[in-house]
């Protein structure tokens, strides 16, 4: 086991035939760190540094064979030459890795004050079709009746008048229209909406359902391998802008869905879990222009200011 | 900056909707660490669990960009798309961040009492021939003669008759045969010899030159962004075996070679580096049956019992 002090630099010490120390089991992260002291660009130079001193601290750590070398130098190969435009298996892999997420997280902080973010995912490759509030993106009528409804303020509380609010979605099957051309209509299950002068934003739609992530690659093989299910929670995608504040890329997770709390790629957390309650009211279901009974999801957003 | 305590697992604190812990920055490495917990085989939860630490820890103490992440993933897909039979990019990317010098050093371990290994190297694609010792390996005539001699023992010096030598290096130009089709006849500076009773070889060639590794790639680009340079120094690769001892892979270096003290792939130990003096007597040169003045180098080699 390497000893956690050994991510920082230690003494420098060992025998070299000359002034640049050489390569020894005990000594190879600062060896190594050493070789990028000239990087020009001191951002770069952190970067490689630290990647150097965690990635030997993991090969001690474990002892890494040579088989086991080999087969990730085989495995990563593979992932590089399954990647091409249309499927990022690197991609991917930081997803189940979890450092998707962790990057999203850093990058995004919010203290708490405002909507959290989650990772983007592959889906949003086609941008969502301009709807007036109240519509109803189920361009196909297939799936559970389901009302959403939100409102997008500022930091105060300040309702954020024309706001725009981004949403895609899976249909029942948990199928983004894109993964079924001739089957659902293109522009299904998106939309693009400006908030009123309240803020508000509603649109009827259809329950979407949890889907797994591309599992026929060496990613997929990593989660057979490992016991994971590839399958991320039903949920949907929302962006939320206004000017003079800053955007958030988000989701909402519906509460009673499959894998909420073993998300292939780490993206719920709990302050946008939201449930999904059923309304049985013939009524209100005329007036919202909705089959009864129908579901409603209600999610308001809070941005940050720029 | 993280902690080095994150390494570790910490409390299971954490406030999920569930049993399972969702995720946060604080916790993301044992969030995810906790996803492989359920992997059949022990040896790979170990390796995944580990990896996501350290990996987490990185990206936390760098904080990450998401231009950054961005950058990573299209320079891991590049790294594979360049790599195929002939090319192996990944494993280049290996060695310049000495993680190959690493596994290897790992899994051979010496405690001094023995000679030390190193990389193999791309270039022992083709079996050397058997030659008888003595013979000349540099069969194109070119370069500075060189006689090369050494004995093969085992861990209480005895002599190991019959002892195998493999021995490939490049030419005064730091190209090895396979590189240079039709300039260099195949076989050059490439020897397989049997030691005699008393474990010692011999042979001729001449002396090698520095060259650098294949830096038209993504890892070429990597160096030359950290003001890195993508040489070896002269060496000679030895791959000495007897029945019953464990076979060595490794290197003897020319002392006074650019680049010793900064190999691009840290293969160099300080054991493993040799004076290369001129000899300038040619009685012996007539005896040797090498040019005057010609230069010598001696490596012996110790192995340890299987
Ligand atoms: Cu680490
Ligand atoms: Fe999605
Ligand atoms: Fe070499």
């Amino acid at each position: 086991m390497a000893d956690p002090d050994t991510h920082g630099a230690g003494p420098n010490g060992g025998a070299g035939t000359s002034d640049r120390e050489l390569f020894s089991e005990e000594r190879s992260a600062e060896v190594v760190a050493q070789s990028f002291a000239g990087t020009p660009d001191p951002r770069l130079r952190q970067v490689m540094t630290s990647l150097v001193r965690h990635l030997h601290a993991f090969v001690k750590d474990v002892e890494l064979t040579e088989e086991e070398w080999g087969f990730a130098i085989d495995f990563l190969t593979r992932t590089g030459h399954m990647s091409d435009d249309l499927r990022q298996e690197f991609i991917l892999l930081s997803d189940v890795l979890g450092v998707s997420m962790l990057v999203e997280t850093i990058n995004h902080r919010t203290g708490g004050t405002s909507t959290e973010s989650t990772v983007l995912g592959p889906f949003h490759m086609v941008e969502s079709p301009v709807r007036e509030l109240g519509a109803d993106i189920a361009l196909d009528g297939k799936g559970t009746p389901c009302l959403v409804s939100g409102r997008v303020t500022g930091p105060d509380g300040e309702p954020l008048a024309g706001a725009t609010v981004d949403v895609w979605q899976t249909n029942e099957d948990g199928f983004y229209d894109v993964q079924q051309p001739g089957i659902q209509p293109p522009g299904n299950l998106r939309g693009l909406f400006t908030a009123d002068d309240d803020g508000r934003f509603w649109f009827r739609s259809v329950v979407p359902r949890f889907y797994p992530i591309p599992d026929d690659g060496p990613v997929g093989q990593l989660l057979a391998a490992t016991g994971r299910h590839p399958n991320r929670p039903a949920h949907l995608h929302f962006i939320a802008a206004a000017p003079g504040y800053r955007p958030v890329t988000t989701h909402v997770f519906v509460a009673d869905s499959p894998y909420l709390d073993s998300d292939a790629v780490f993206g719920v957390k709990e302050s946008l879990v939201r449930d999904v309650p059923e309304v049985d009211d013939p009524a209100r279901a005329a007036e919202v222009g909705l089959a009864n009974p129908f579901r409603t999801l209600t999610f308001d957003l809070s941005l940050l200011r720029a």
